[in-house]
């Protein structure tokens, strides 16, 4: 089973980006986490990050062509503002679970909504790297239950 | 280590309200579901639900006086307008998780906004009964780590 | 047919609250109209009144576990403020009408709004102590053609 | 004592217009049953239809001058939309009764609003052809208790 | 194939009535325009004004009982402020096409609302006259190629 | 000079409807008034009243081929819901004045707002019958001063 | 008879303040044209212009210590921002007329409010400098009626 | 003379509940000094407190039934989301205040808005403890001066 | 200890300003309570009043340099207008205390919000000139127990 | 006649996304049936499409430059986010046609808003492939007739 | 060349008020650091403070007499306030440039909006006293080259 | 000192983009007279323009790992709707600027609101190329101050 791990933009800064905001971690090492973690529950993990909105597009559509299961998406500052990865989303119809890293409901409003929750899932937010690991056991078990996207 | 698992309103009524909206396992079932997970994880887990707002209030307090680490609440349509619920646990200063068997984005309007959020650690949402699992490791990984409430 | 007429917070008030906007039948006299409106229909009614949102969705519940056909209620301030409400009774699928004494639509504005009323099968408001009866012969009209909850 | 009955745009339609929102009774019909019902209260019954609003505007207006002792009304969607309307009724000062086939309450949220409704005596929605029944039996209870128009 | 084609109020004005934005030919010369249209697509084309939103749905209702396939309807300022309008296409079921002369979207705010559009087929705007014969093309097509009303 | 004055809905009641609000003149007695002052100011007017949106829309239109030097309209309820009543004014661009009766400002929110007043000369509100005299001085000086419509 | 005439912020640069919006008469033109109608209506007026606010609150509380039976007021931009001003009028209970020279509904959005206008008599706006003189006329017409302040 | 003084949601937690917002004396020595406070004004005090809304509702319809003469109330957080308790207050027609031990103005966006505060004598709030005995002095000033409820 | 207490706009009509709303006792009256009580208090007090925003900003900047330990002010309207009141309170840092004769919650909407009130000690509303005295209370209790400004 | 059509985000997915919403027909398919159209007319057409929305920027900049007389554009979702699209089409001045495969106003809220359309000649929407159609004959006899861009 | 510099309220207080938000610089060192660089410029400067609103409209009226060629104003608290002030600057129709010592966008949310802005040359914020000078260069750069005002 | 100047989207087209908004300087004509400006500074500026927000937040991660003191950056549309560009800049703890050649402030309502500018160190709109050397003095001026990041 074939996961797709997909960060947004400015996620490549983790580690030196506001720490007391993101933590100390940098991506690789949350990368390094979920290759462990996707070890134990056999399924293999692909990994994309970007800060160009176009090629998160082109990615998610490009899964829909290859063998991917399942998406987490971390759409970081494009959560609130693109109807474009919504509509992605939509269009390849895989299952896609979306993680924050912060508490976004304890931050400015704009951070509460989010375009793309409606058409995913569902949401995991506020638990720092824990929460991809948490994506990642939630969405495989729903996956392996047969629920279709919602 | 000592979590406390609180359902609110109409949670009781779960395996025969709305199926096709909140799945078909009774909280019993998923309660049966989180000891299991919580013997996995070492730790020990309370249940309480209550359709009555104070009745989650005074347990919340009660929380703080024995031993409760964390505490993993659904509170049901009371996270949509209970403030009360929101300064409860503001006010015994245990690290919170919120969770939801919906995706509360994919709903009517109003389910989208939580007062409880802004002062948990952080939520899941639309994971069914798996949520709750997710959260169970979300917050014990947390606790673990030796982190305060936020 | 089993009918249960629900009154919620303040409701045990009438006679001596606002009679200028409520009137001045107590609610026990309303429903000793009801009672005679409902021999009338052949129907047998069950009479609920609480201040506590809790004990409204509990006895809603119960409902569902025994013969109620159908619910009246008038659900009070928790019109505009309880979403437990409106899940407890789309929870059952029990057929609900809503009943007010005074015309919400004349009243301040956070009145005209009623979360409960999506779910229900039909409102009635503005027609004093009558309304009640209105709402039962409707209720009853309506489950004898055999409709199912909206 | 005299009723007038007042059916606003689209009404016409009934029985053809959307069925699975509006019912399958045509306004003949319903209107049958009207004057079923008022020969059982001992009042007598005046049908007025029209898409047009100023007819309808021009027909409240005529009711003062003739023995009218309340109206019951069914705006369509004039209710949302039409000052005027409310005007006309507060201006003759005849006791008002606001119906709706459908539950307004769980459509499109700008059919939620009602401009007359905070002139009317009071409002009955949701319970289809019977919601018009009861409208008159409240009207004529009202009337025969000598209340004064809101 | 009979198609209706309805326009609003003050739209019996064109030609005098503000060229700036409006343009400079009359009804009767587009009329004319569609006319020659509908002959090369070998439909047949009935037309009708009325600043009377009255007359407007009484047309609508009628194009019901004879055999109209399609409507094209430039709703002028009742775009805006008319549901009634909106619930005589619903109410009929024949495919309708929106057209305004201007762009609506580059005027007043309140112009950019519509409320018949959800129901409508489509909306064209912008084109001026021409605007009616695209219409034309559209609703054509669409009806040859058996699409139902929306 | 010919200057035409119009009135909208319900203003016809004028002397029976609401006097608290609107006084205990008829329109006809304001009518009178009306003509007195225009003889000493050598003007000639035109009255029209209509319930009926489009019927006041065919008037104005009628006013651009007549003589019309001026209008002066009290669009009652219209004035908080007709685009298609400012459209026809601006269509016909001839100079018009807009009356109340009442204060709109000290009344219920939704009546402070015209659609009209933008495209109008002016507005004059709150004098009761004094105040269509205020608007034909105020007008006939305008026009007199050459000024075209705004 | 004694009138007080009061101009707010701004009025003392008429004439040469943006004269295509306010025209090009100077405040003493205008004040000299009332004096003129004065004349003619039998009533004595005093002017008063100031740009502090304070100074205008304190010449209204004045006019309560002196024979002042009425005040006409052009706010200004206090129209739009000062509820002192409000509170003064309603505070000292004369009968108040509010003039703008231009139209304020055909600027910017927040020019259609006013604060003063709920406690005013009337407001006259868009006839530039005879504004004035119809509040004028419209205010000791008014007061030679004998009605009291709204 | 009788008053009572009844705490809401939370406030039980006093003391320990975050010290920097409410300040580290408990609700009994609060209650305390309140006692002291009384014997100075001659008047005897009833103190409830209770987490349930409808406990709360509950306690206010008993003292329309003993001698209570007025309410000192901090209903805590269901000062931002009760409407039963305003209703409750409106119904026994009891003066009442409301006390805030913190400034709800320089907090929370929905701290500032009070659905009691309309039916309420007055307001005191941000001056922690103390505020209680100021809202005791003035209500027994109220009380003594023979005013009625608001 | 030296108490500044501050009257803005119109409080100097007290006793003939709607004594309906304000009550019948003069600004002077109320001083003089005020001077009694702060005899008990052993503090002394210093009064000024002013219809002028700019006034009132730099009687609060001349207590920065005099030995003014606190404020007590009831802004009048300027409450809903004046940020620049806000920003001399901040700027001076001297305990602040906000007061209001009437319930500013029972008023017109535009009344709740108070722009000083975020930066003050806290605030009274309802209670009548007795709110000054209260207020006069709470001040001195605070700056008695060494409490800074919030 | 050179004209640019330029398709957004997600479009390339045409004909495997959301079939229901979008129709089967591929954008190769579209471009086809577009190339036919062309010929008829006598214009020739090239194709563009990117999820990038800075290469949709580019490639409009890039229009200025060679001889590209008018715009076919539809924005996907940039519609309802990207001001850049805006002003880029402001910036280069060539005129350009909005199309939408879906009918926006059916759909959710936010998609009713469009920012590019009140700088774009005009909008088409709800006709699926056949709109593109309709905006060429549109554009095509725009340009013919000289007119300018809005 | 001679360049008005007004200061609105509080500034006075530069110095000692908010030194974490406004710096230490008192206004006479800004201004020293004004005439310093105006010497550079070969412009010349006359400065102005006020709390007074009424005051700061009189001197920037007094500079349409004078040879004031351009202003820069920091209008403190008025900037979100004052409309007056806006119509003063478009009154003299002298070229003005407006200046905040503190980042208004980083601060609560009614700092954002300037009415002022609109009607000015531009705006510089955020950067402390040195805002002034940069204002300066700005605006003499602006009038070297002859442009007039916006 | 090395500093950083970003243009965003569409500023490539300066020079030939709405002279009339954006005046008739090229991109690279400004940068040349900042380059001017920064030899007199003694700082040295790389520039970079990109019409994609992806390319934008790269080269501002980059500036993190050179030697960037400040940056100076012209979002172009972007200010409007880049939460992204917002995290980079906060993300890398850069001093950085905001300038806008045109007025955001006297253009449409969307434009007013920046996501940048609260974390920015400030803003300079209004004064076309003019602004970017404003900038470019007020950053240098801080960066020697030694002032960190807000």
């Amino acid at each position: 089973m074939q996961i797709l791990v997909i960060n947004g933009p400015n996620l490549n800064l983790l580690g030196r980006r506001e720490p007391g905001v993101y933590g100390s971690m940098t991506l690789a090492e949350i990368e390094g986490e979920m290759v462990k973690a996707a070890q134990d529950l056999q399924v293999s993990l692909t990994f994309f990050q970007s800060n160009h909105e176009g090629a998160l597009l082109d990615r998610i559509h490009a899964a829909a062509a290859d063998d991917t299961a399942g998406i987490i998406i971390n759409p970081g500052a494009f959560t609130h503002t693109s109807i474009a990865l919504r509509d992605a989303v939509s269009g390849v119809a895989i299952p896609t679970v979306e993680v924050h890293l912060s508490n976004i409901h304890a931050r400015e409003a704009f951070r509460a909504h989010s375009y793309l929750a409606a058409v995913a899932v569902g949401q995991v937010c506020g638990f720092g790297p824990q929460g991809y690991l948490m994506a990642l056991c939630g969405l495989v078990s729903r996956l392996r239950k047969g629920l279709a996207a919602p």
